[in-house]
């Protein structure tokens, strides 16, 4: 019956590589997963440019509870193993000079991760500029090009600019992702040396930001704060298909405990053959993930639903990452506790 | 097939009484619908408490966008026609005294509302205090209770503690509201005399605001900002039923064009037979609205996808919403084009 | 006595070319002043370049309060018509292109002056460059480029590598200024066609930004804030001379009235012989003017009290004026009114 | 010639004991000094109510620079161990409930100290409501009620509102203070068991917040952030007479160092006679400090120069000094380090 609908190529919105590491034929990148508690770290190398991601390395660092003190201080630290790596792959002179550019809008709440993280950066550049730096600092820039709904510029053309006119070996910047995957809305970290890629964010900006347009190396951190309200939909119907088909196998009576449910949800992923699906869900339950999250957004679009989802917490998770990250690049950058 | 799906009674989230007016038995309301341009003003009278919502009267504006100029100042005087209405209702005396409180937490974009509108409200009560007052301003006080997360108190307790210390009229809180129906997201003003329930608001206090508690009236004013994450499904899973059946009872090639679309969508809402929705959705189809959302908000909560969605210019959007309600509050309080 | 103490030159603080009016040599300016009720317009034409002033055109809006309502318009009134003209003055092509730059930090009452006038200019240079604008509104972008103890680059830096990057015809500076005078903080607004010079400001960016450096005509609009320490301790041994001169003179028992007291200590200003400050303040008030500032400097300095003098309400001041100049700009520049 | 200058009583304002600590009669203090490095703690019990401060015990921390990261610590840990003091003295039941109340205006930075330390308390009471509360939190609220000129209330009548609303076993308040000592501005935190008396702080509320009006006892944490533009005159005027004597007495081709110069400003201090100061300042010299401020403050007054100074940078103290507190209140509220 698919064929009777008619499809666009919609391509999901992601900024994170893990949500595509499957797409990516194999030959084409090398992946290691290392794990520290239950924090994993997942080192991907795009091993050549593609149509999804740029050639470079990716570093997924996933995590459960940031607001949870003693897991904070664990994310931290291996924040910054990862992002010392990261730097150090880059080779750079002994005093290199870096400059920390904080992404986004401060007044939209899931846009605001790269404007905090810039509030807590310790700046040093103008002391070194005066002569009066203290030995225990690196030199550090920073700066936020808000948003063009805001000033009508461009991000990269502000960035571009400052770049030329002041002597930089390195550039960091920061950012809230969106992700297709509403489980790592605030619960993963992304770092690439490939900078920002046009399409990326929330949506505000549209030209990239990487070594390629500024002649400087770019690492780019961001972590997923929203999903676009078509994800929500497609995940939703996934979850509803498995969560049916349960009922009817099983004692409707015997209710799942939270975490039995969410278990067998997971694991159960690929079983349901397509018979079964159509079963369940129709004409809808027969289609691909891709096609269906195709047809979704069809349907959204034209009524001008340009929609996020984020978590009602949001406030308060924004505040411990942006702290996170920005402790994490401090101690990296100051090469120091502080 | 229904019966084999256990469902919890979920009552649907929503603040406003437009979303719910048609499940009210004939004789328990009174409605009168009139039109400024395409601006709809909405009188309803509840004429006894009932499970739903408080007896009283709620004047629902339903307005497209307040970003553009000449609307917003149309949607203004609208708001500040229907706001003196209400005030007269109450038959306060000449020189009464309010208290202007703003609901909601300013670190979240969407849920800032109510402390926007208090940003801007003209405070003149500690000058009436110190015989300081100009006879050009009536005796207006203003307060921000901020949200539970943050406090550690619940938004009436402070409110209650604050009314037994002061003299005071007429209280006005403002808030963020929750819609069961997308298209009114930022597209709606509800002004009621019954003040505001529990369970209202995008979720951070639970007790209620009203007169029966804090013996003045108190007129809520409140626009939705979010919907939950259950609600953008149900809606796309309705939407794309009638999407499917369009297409399989016309030539897929021939697109509709957006506008054509959403009115089609619209128009052939109730149409589809049970039959017709089981093929295209299966066992989902079969389900009333009540039922799916219920089912879909079963299948969110375990996974703790606590979500909302909203725009993603909602920051643009708060800063104009709340500048026309502040503006109409001033206006009306202070009996004067400010 | 005066030689024995010993004075190093030190320049008064001031960014307002009205504070040293009357230092310019007579041939070297040409001055117009005119009223508006009491809204004072000084149009001063500096006629070539020297120690104190650029050339160019210096208009000075003196007023009183604007946070009163009524004043506050007529204020607005009077700021439009004035940029009117520096800005038809240009001669700019009919479409010209504007970027209006805030300088400052948000986070310090006094000098977030530029900053909050930027939070409400109408940006409409994105909409241009994706064909989307409306002919209602001229082509303008916004930024602000915070202090260099946020950054740690210089704001000249920054202005300069944006203006690289993107077409403009002129540029409209707004800064909170230091002045000499504590009576002209807060009631005044300087426009000029020079730009800003270094050593401006509340002291946090020192190269010049103007025409010559930028290539593109550079409007400065600035509004005194603060007046260094020592300027009130001048000021004050200044009025404490002629208080203890009337006092001596007069009953002690017959109190002046406020406002007597005003005007009489204006008008008796230049009236005290040296012989007579003498007496009254000894060695002190034998100093000149400006002897005695280099020596309150001179004590203040090494203690390190680098200290600035604000009004206690700064904060409602700040937020009145920014919303006077914004929509001064907005009005102007879109040649509408909003 | 000082009777012939009509002086009206002016209290300097200030609101730390140490300031005034000069002035008690012996028997009615006992002080005592201990110091932790060049930290200085003045510990002060009140023996009984006085014209100036309210019986009860006042700790004053006396530091350098806050800014720099480890005197930082160091002054934290201080603070703590104090904070520990005050509250083991009240001898509180083992789970006592805390409101922490951030007294103060966020728009203005001098006045941000009290809700910029609120920001970062961490709130646990609602749990608590909810039997949700890990153990390892006590019970802590907190809130902040604004000033005055934003609300129309006073801050009493919104905390006493409150107080009756929860139960509740002890209140700490924080607040930005006034000291008459400009070395004391952001280099002294004052505590005491006494709360915040009549006439305190930047001077935006007027009612007490203690024991004796809340019912429930009341620490009051302080840092003078601002003196009143009256003092800066009159210790200028102070510096000035040391600093001509000295240059009098000596070759004033001789230039001292800034810091020999502090150290001889502060050595000779009282050690001129009168007939030497009126030599030096004439009438003004022969004057007390407490009249030279009356006759200042009564110049400055009619004139409308409700003034306050505050050092340049107080926007990056402030921030240092909120966390220092806020850090200091978790650790000592919670027992444990966070």
């Amino acid at each position: 019956m698919k064929h009777e609908v008619d499809l666009k190529d919609y391509k999901i919105r992601t900024d994170l590589l893990i949500d595509e590491v499957d797409t990516f034929e194999e030959k084409t990148i090398e992946t290691e997963e290392n794990f520290v508690d239950d924090i994993c770290i997942n080192s991907t190398r795009v091993l050549r440019d593609n149509a999804i991601k740029q050639k470079g390395i990716y570093t997924t660092i996933s995590f459960q509870d940031v607001t949870d003190r003693d897991n904070f201080q664990k994310v931290q630290k291996v924040f910054e193993k990862e992002l010392h790596k990261v730097i150090d792959n880059l080779k750079l002179k002994k005093n290199y000079k870096t400059l920390v550019i904080g992404l986004g809008n401060s007044s939209s709440t899931p846009d605001s991760l790269g404007v905090k993280v810039c509030d807590n950066i310790i700046v040093t550049r103008h002391l070194y500029e005066l002569d009066e730096a203290s030995k225990d600092y690196h030199n550090v820039a920073s700066f936020t090009p808000n948003v063009m709904g805001n000033t009508g510029i461009e991000a990269q053309d502000i960035i571009r600019g400052i770049v030329e006119e002041i002597d930089l070996d390195l550039i960091i910047v920061i950012d809230a992702l969106a992700s297709s995957k509403i489980e790592r809305v605030n619960k993963t970290i992304q770092l690439t040396d490939t900078g920002i890629s046009p399409g990326s964010g929330v949506g505000n900006y549209r030209k990239e930001i990487s070594k390629n347009i500024l002649g400087v190396p770019v690492i780019a951190i961001g972590v997923p704060t929203v999903v676009d309200a078509a994800i929500i939909v497609s995940d939703t119907i996934d979850l509803l298909i498995k969560k049916i088909e349960y009922m009817k196998n099983n004692n409707p009576k015997e209710k799942l405990k939270a975490r039995d449910k969410v278990n067998f949800l997971k694991e159960k992923r690929e079983e349901l053959n397509l018979q079964e699906k159509e079963n369940l869900l129709g004409l809808v339950g027969s289609l691909s993930e891709n096609d269906l999250r195709s047809l979704i957004y069809d349907v959204l679009t034209p009524i001008g639903y340009n929609m996020m989802v984020t978590p009602k917490e949001i406030d308060f998770i924004i505040e411990k990452l942006s702290l996170l990250i920005s402790k994490g690049i401090n101690n990296v950058l100051h090469e120091t506790e502080i």
